[in-house]
């Protein structure tokens, strides 16, 4: 399992993704869920992917590295797409190669063929923006109604997120609130595992912000996860009793 | 889909149970999920349920009017239950029993038989006890290390109760928390609606202390919905950010 979270807001990106993959539960391995492609003062853009291992390495490979795409003849990846629509079609297209080169292999075996992802960035000359692409390469986009996009096991965080993210909130802060949605994941999920990739990106300025994995031992996380539970209990606690049961 | 949580704390129960149920989402309607068995001043029974409404309901009747328990040869129901493990009991068998009636025929047209209780109450010289029956008629008890048990759409609305409940709070301060978590559970899936049923029990008691319905207008929850946002936007704005994004 997996969990992914990318902001879109007002100031810029901010992106969480864990790191855990897993066949089984006693099988639980550690990988990157994030890969950025960045060439300053021109592009920053990043993927956090989610699914069948197989399934998104080969899509990020060919996101990277170039692949022949079928619609237009022509090899292109997310160094090549000249805005950040077309570098989301990209995306698209190499989940259905992909699709089209193991579906039905994968099928056969009852392996299903399960991916999501989510693409933000920003490339000179165009707006920043966040999309997330389906299993068959076709994608949705945040907007300021919903700055917020989730892959995985997105459940346990995303009240947090539903009650404190707007679109105008300051960019830092921001930091704080993917870190207590991840927290809440990772207590309930033991297939999402730390460590967690973190990536902030200011609009505009077309290179990361900051990249940081934080572990077990980060003393910021473990600030966060101790003290957002104290904050809790005194917010409820604050909190007046009913008139009918006092 | 249905969200039930109940909390068995030092002092007593808190139980909390939505009202909808639905056929796909065109066709939804209102139901009690919960049923109380009282006879004040020996004993105090909850049930709330969750699952398919054809399956439950059969369950309740059994377990309300009384049904021939093939492990006895009696008639038995929650008056009769000696105590709160034969109760639970009871109510695994129920479940048998309707499974044995319909289970093949639902197979046979692809229905599920899904269903999952939370039980609460106790007897006359007994313990207060808090048990989750399964649909194969076994179950689990919750204990002081995890004093909550939830069915039904579980996910949005732990996390509040993974930081916020333990075993020895104030049973009235744990209303504000089930409002809370039933509150993220109505904010994200549509299938959990309002109005909402409130049981609070107090040990040793043997009669409800408070049974209330909560709706849509209903001025303490409105103020819980509203002022917990806040509270949670102030939690984090006061949280220090890290040094690396200052």
């Amino acid at each position: 399992m997996t969990y992914c979270v990318a902001l879109r807001l007002r100031d810029g990106l901010v992106m969480l993704s864990d790191t855990r993959t897993n066949a089984g539960v006693d099988n639980i391995a550690t990988f990157s869920k994030m890969r950025v492609v960045e060439m300053p003062g021109e592009r920053m853009i990043a993927l956090m992917t989610s699914g069948n291992l197989a399934v998104t390495q080969a899509v990020v490979n060919h996101v990277t590295e170039g692949f022949n795409r079928p619609s237009s003849g022509k090899v292109e990846s997310l160094v090549t797409a000249p805005d950040m629509f077309h570098a989301a079609e990209v995306v698209g297209e190499a989940v259905r190669e992909v699709f089209g080169a193991h579906g039905a292999t994968m099928e056969a075996q009852n392996i299903k063929f399960e991916a999501s992802i989510l693409l933000g960035g920003q490339i000179a000359g165009g707006p920043m923006r966040l999309f997330e692409i389906y299993a068959a390469g076709n994608f949705i986009e945040a907007s300021e109604d919903t700055p917020f996009l989730q892959i995985g096991e997105h459940k346990y965080g995303k009240p947090i997120l539903d009650r404190a993210v707007s679109y105008d909130m300051q960019l830092y802060d921001a930091i704080k609130l993917v870190l207590v949605s991840m927290d809440s994941t990772l207590r309930s999920n033991l297939t999402v595992g730390l460590p967690i990739d973190l990536l902030v990106y200011k609009k505009d300025e077309f290179k990361t912000d900051i990249r940081r994995r934080l572990g077990e031992d980060d003393p910021y996380f473990r600030h966060i996860r101790e003290d957002w539970s104290t904050a809790l209990r005194e917010a409820y606690l604050r909190m007046p009793r009913p008139d009918w049961a006092k």
